[in-house]
């Protein structure tokens, strides 16, 4: 498998920073980029890095990173919980991935509780805010070399 | 905040005039924004009328109107009831939004009754056809006044 | 059908401007009377305004609406979540009727989510404050003059 | 009506021959739409074939249906259990429609048991491959011509 | 146990005859009392016919049935599924009572399906308009000559 | 319509008199059937009385007093609560019928709180013990005779 | 805070001692009365004592109380499980109150099971017969001297 | 596999034509049968055709079908939705079975949204009236072929 | 009370060792007869054993059982978990009942977990394939011999 | 019955006057024993306050208590909601039994509102803090004098 | 397999005897040892027999019986409906494993119709008293004996 | 904060190497062990690694990293789903906490799917296998020194 990563945001990371501090922090998706970015290199992983509004663009991703055979991590952001087609994007492709949540999901409403995403991710990280990320690319790193 | 409003309509709304007119009524999309567009005039407000069948664009529209400091009008069609993606917009923009719906949405299939938009909306105005959207534009416009 | 409207308040709404000011703010239900009164002579209407902790007068004065071929506003406090008595009242005389709450009902408590009321008003407006009621006497004044 | 048809296709769809073929076989999507050419052909039928990942397209494209008086058989693949939007665009239209699903979704997780589209379909063929495709252009024709 | 019967009726029978005559009849509650006064005469039952509006005044009415070792006939109109005052009442005093509805309230809104009477009833007439007055007055005069 | 009427029971209501006496009470089938002979002819009504344990029985009952024109009053006994068969068989040929229940159902297992013949009977008498069965008769009478 | 207590009694109280004396005991409300005034006196409390079969009456006292400063002592009968607007009343006027119950409504049905008046309470004390007045008098009476 | 099919009907289907015609055509099940006789000629195979109101025997017939290694179609009416028996002789003998719905029960009362039948059968057609029996004949010559 | 046992097995059972003989082994029912009839005459007991795909065929038997006082062994297969008739009829007649099945029905389909015969049963027993059978009949014959 | 009381405590109590003092206030577990000690001590009973983190414990010291006839105060803490073994001791057992919380259970998660042990505790006093381990004590010494 | 068992009871089986008489009869743990030790004897069975109210307890013992290749049977008490512990437990080790409980848990509160243990136990017998060890002992003998 | 950490791990977790090696893999918790201390050893935290298979044990092993102001990580096993004496202790004493899960809980029996541990986690790391704890241990790191 290659040693290439796709880092995917979706709906509303790219308000990150100034969108509810008291929840998400105030790091810029751009500082994120830029600490992944950091982390991949040190990993010796290609990394792209990119953020989506739209559901198909998140599944047409996906189907990239299987063509590619690269690794995912992701944010699934709002679509984590309504998703059934990233669901069976990630299931179709088997591509590695790794969810990451930057809030803890699971102390927040309830309609945030379930992830379409879980049952067919690699692994799931959740609440360390960007931290979560990089060490998502850790896991990655490690699965790709497996 | 800026005397600016954008009113959003979701998806299908784009078929007012000829879907369901014993539901929706016989006003066009043209007619409502028409009305919008006067009402609008005579309150002072500079007005964008946009409709799209796509979540994603909504989702962007929201943004816009927080980097613009603009009031928001949305009738989200069907994506009321779907659309996370949208409440996180609305919450992690904070601009100031009327939900606006034609139809009695309470008085139809169950699936209708649950809005994720009303929760973070300023205001919910639903049943009085496109003399809603005029009404909205009244709360919209005290509420930048405020 | 004349030109006469009811406003009509529920239980606890005589607490208005003293009871949880944070969420309904420090106007009192006098002030909103007057507010309305004001509205509706611009408009033309008759009014009256009344408030009840009774369940079975709210039913009574539906009934004398209907007698009288009234419009009404009404907002119906708790009993909107558990009333199908004011739902049946509606329904049987079939008034125009526009529900209105001062806070966003929506935000709260789970069991403020759902309204007997709302599938048979004509039109529903929340979460706008005492500017709802006035939204509302313009609503009522359209369709009575419809 | 017009001897018209669109073969539209759902998220994911584009995976097919590759994703699950256990569930879905190993004909590819290109494989399928050959067929439906071929049938359509035998039937005297225009057909387009189309496919795309974001919900907003298979709505624009109903409504495109809508607007030609052209018969639909649609794949809507995982929108089938999440929009309303599609529901409230068929609905909306009137488009004669005929829902298909390549695999047994009804032996499959319960989130795949419920479909917005069913309601408003003309009619649903589950189960049978790509040979349901075909009946589903059987179908559409008889409805046209009828 | 005295031959005495009470008929009460519940919130909005008062409507009866103007109120959706689709699923009420035409006949007025008037109507229905002659019908009942006649029936019981011919059962030498003396009998009170009342309704009204307010939950509390039907508990206090079956306070009273108990006090006088009356019998029942109640129709309890939407307090039929909210009311549990009216269960512990008909429960506390264990007056002999029969439930009536005029409508076939199973045929009907999933709210209306559930009695909290119905429980505590000797015996309930569901669907046969105002005939099931009469024929419970049958019934009631039976248990109490039992 | 035919003064010709069906009295069904289901299953285990051969057992009367012998099951569960303290909820059914003392009285045999036969006692029952006698009961209503006697009342049939004084309302002047061709009477049959029959009973089964098997669902497919009641429904061929059922259509063959749809094609005689015939009334029905039936028991459904625990097919009440479980045939959708039962309930389309009544629907379908559109006889007049009168659900009634011996015991109160609504008193007991909440197993026994739902019938898929109420909605599509004409009339339902429940706790009534055999002498709901005689007012059911009177009904049955009653509509026939419209 | 005055040394003021309303002790409030909601729905059929007034059959204490006759109804159900296997579950609420045989102590009339007026013997209830009489120890709470016994008890109060001997903790310096002026104390009223009512009852109402009304929700709006139970709604009103609470007001009053509001207004008096004065604590409550209130078992809400049958209110307990629906009252949304004796839970508003409660919360608006911030009056601290003790709900008791007699019985035990976690042993009883599980429509006794939710209080809509407990999450308001400053505490709840069930299931200690009459005794749970006395104590409830002895907490309102600390929370008085706080 | 012998080119052999069993045709079954479940409960009421024997109305067909008479019952709800809105609902489900004009067409007797003589006209379905004669039109299913005229395919199978068609297709080379050979048919039975029956119907039956007993759960049981719709059982029997699937046993019967598995030891004359047959396919079946089969409408189950109204078992459809309550015979786990079904699910277990479909599953038990597993014979190639098509289900076939004349009307579009997803468009109905929500108790016939789920099918005991659909997660054990090869394939499903809804709503196509008896040209779903032709589909299916089709479908189940196709699957005899494989 | 009478050595006599009737074994009873439901819809489905006399496909046994053909169908899924991994869920049910490879015994056939005559094997399973076999082996109870050996068993039965160990313990004295006089035993039938009977197969039918008709609920009302099981039904019919329990009352037979009652009237001779016989003993039961009951493999109720799919009418386990749908037929409130059975539960009736074992409650109307008080046979002493033992309820088997050969499979982990708790290790299945969660449709397969809830049981109408258990709570009615005199014992339950699950899992050990035939030898069940052999448990239930050594349980019943105790129970006789109480 | 002995006058001899075990007070006892569940998970985490040991925390108090650390844990969430918002919530659970200042007042330490020794200071709450100390504060028993008197009241017991003014109450003529003997005393033993006891506290631990397993279930297992409190079990065990139900079974002490029924076996040296005391009364029972416990604040199961966290266990109250899961443990369905505290249940079966305290029925088991037979001890006179008094549930006490500190905080108002109802005001807090919705998993904090149903209780296993309330349906066979004697009595339950709740939201009361410190103090209501004292009524809890005056109401099982009046228990034990009974 | 050795020939090895352990009889392992739960909570508040030690009271077995002087709880609930009515439902789990007069025998004591102490006798239903004997019992078994003398049918272990009779099966050429090694057998301890060891009871705890602690969940830790019930699952350190699976942990050993899996050490010692020994088979299981389990009375679990409470902890039956609550812990997914003692599931993991026994499908963790893959002990071959009997669940018996005294009383039919069918009949009795919901709360005990669940079972963590059923869906990994070998089988499971219910409501057979005592005698229900003795069969699970001759089942597990069978088991080892395979 | 003390660079001081403790691994709790509970029940079934002693198994690990051993159980179901599909599910949760070949290594053993010695090995996990190992693995942990040198990862700790290499971010300088004093570590101590404990299993136990009671609760109460991981509640009082809670309570002690409070009292050292330790951080924590721990996997729940079984627990997770059940305890919410855990979730009360964790919250209690305010220590920072890792969840850890070896599998995928998501893909698992829905009982896995929810955690009362979560929500009062500093971050949740899910189905990277032993893996997971080494990133645990570098976000506790992380955490301690932040």
């Amino acid at each position: 498998m290659a040693r290439d990563v796709l880092v995917l945001n979706g709906p509303n990371l790219n308000l990150l920073g100034t969108r509810e501090p008291g929840v998400y922090g105030a790091a810029t998706l751009a500082d994120v980029e830029l600490a992944c970015r950091e982390k991949a290199g040190s990993l010796g992983l290609a990394m792209e890095f990119r953020q989506s509004n739209h559901e198909g663009d998140l599944v047409d991703w996906i189907h990239e990173a299987g063509r590619r055979k690269a690794g995912v991590v992701i944010n699934p952001g709002a679509y984590t919980h309504t998703s059934i087609a990233l669901h069976d994007a990630i299931k179709g492709t088997g591509v590695p991935l790794i969810e990451v949540h930057l809030s803890n999901v699971h102390a927040r409403e309830s309609f945030r509780h379930h992830s379409f995403v879980s049952p067919v991710a690699s692994g799931v990280i959740v609440g360390l805010g960007p931290r979560g990320y990089l060490l998502a690319l850790d896991a990655i790193a490690a699965i790709l070399a497996d």
